[in-house]
């Protein structure tokens, strides 16, 4: 994704209450936050937002956290639910690769839309789905887990499957394009953009 | 397939020397049809032998077996190495779902080309690729477990990666498209048809 920088953006998300401020502080606690103790389910890069949003609006028994690391992307999410902030939607603006510092055993479900492919294999590393990113996920899920993925790029999706499934895995539910299935979803922003040109969208549903 | 009816087949295919006849005296002991120790591959559904025909001429240190219930096929995969033969290929006229009777532990590989994809749920079992298949081919492996598979019908990959991933294998390489990658690859009778037309054909190896 290219990023311009957007001004003040730092002093918007300081000031958003829908942002958790102090993430390190509600480290396997996340429930103080939320008042509750339903299921949280996590998004790892939320981008603009479209689809946690619309998650959250539908899911009112679940709370939803949404973790982005670029500034310029979150506000654009944090400001389409100014007017209208969900209490069990919140956003944190912090890099993945540390997610271990913010999360223990506190995600029933992780989402990965449309991350970045880092298509040179000297970067695979730094792939969601990489294993060194699913040991990471290992730490921060409650019990069973569960992965969500949806892409539009091939390769990323190749790599994802060995990855899951060479870490114990299953795969639950697959399509090698979601638009022409049944399976309920609900578009981001890219998805909605692949979709008009006609670009197939490939979702896996993996648990362990 | 559309299978058509060919006089005198079964005479053919009684007669043929690439053909076992006896299967079942093998079980376990098809070295002593080989002559050898080396690794024994099996292709069920061999169809007009394109690929097991190509694999045992391109690896003489491997054995290959290829079973097939359709008279109408098996013959036509037979007359292309009646004036050729292979000392490492021998044909089965069989139906793959009593496989456990002809094998015990003899196997190394799995190869599934373009199996029938039975596209109603109710014959899901009939399926190379069902739970009831991946039952019977834990009798067939000799040790570790491997099944390549190529298809062109999105639907049985889907249900195949489902099925192989819920009984405990690994996806160890992977391809949406196989034409487009540099796997090694020999070409079906099908996939020759599909590629001219540009479909593409999805490609799996799974190890347990």
């Amino acid at each position: 994704m290219r990023l311009k920088h957007i001004k003040g953006s730092e002093q918007i998300i300081l000031k958003a209450s829908s942002v958790i401020h102090n993430p390190k502080e509600y480290k396997g606690n996340y429930n103080k936050i939320f008042n509750n103790d339903n299921p949280i389910y996590l998004e790892v890069g939320v981008g603009k937002g479209n689809f946690i949003i619309a998650m959250a609006k539908e899911n009112p028994n679940i709370n939803f956290i949404g973790i982005e690391k670029y500034d310029s992307v979150l506000i654009k999410a944090i400001r389409k639910i100014e007017n209208d902030e969900l209490p069990n939607l919140r956003f944190i603006k912090f890099d993945a690769t540390y997610i271990e510092d913010i999360f223990d055993k506190d995600i029933e479900k992780i989402y990965l839309n449309f991350s970045d492919p880092w298509p040179k294999n000297r970067h695979a590393d730094r792939r969601l789905s990489s294993e060194r990113f699913l040991k990471r996920y290992d730490k921060v899920f409650k019990n069973k887990k569960e992965i969500i993925m949806k892409t539009d790029n091939q390769g990323l999706f190749e790599y994802s499957l060995i990855n899951f499934t060479n870490h114990h895995y299953k795969i639950q539910e697959i399509s090698l394009d979601i638009s022409k299935t049944e399976i309920p979803n609900v578009l981001t922003e890219y998805e909605e953009k692949f979709r008009s040109v006609g670009k197939p969208i490939y979702y896996v549903k993996v648990t362990n």
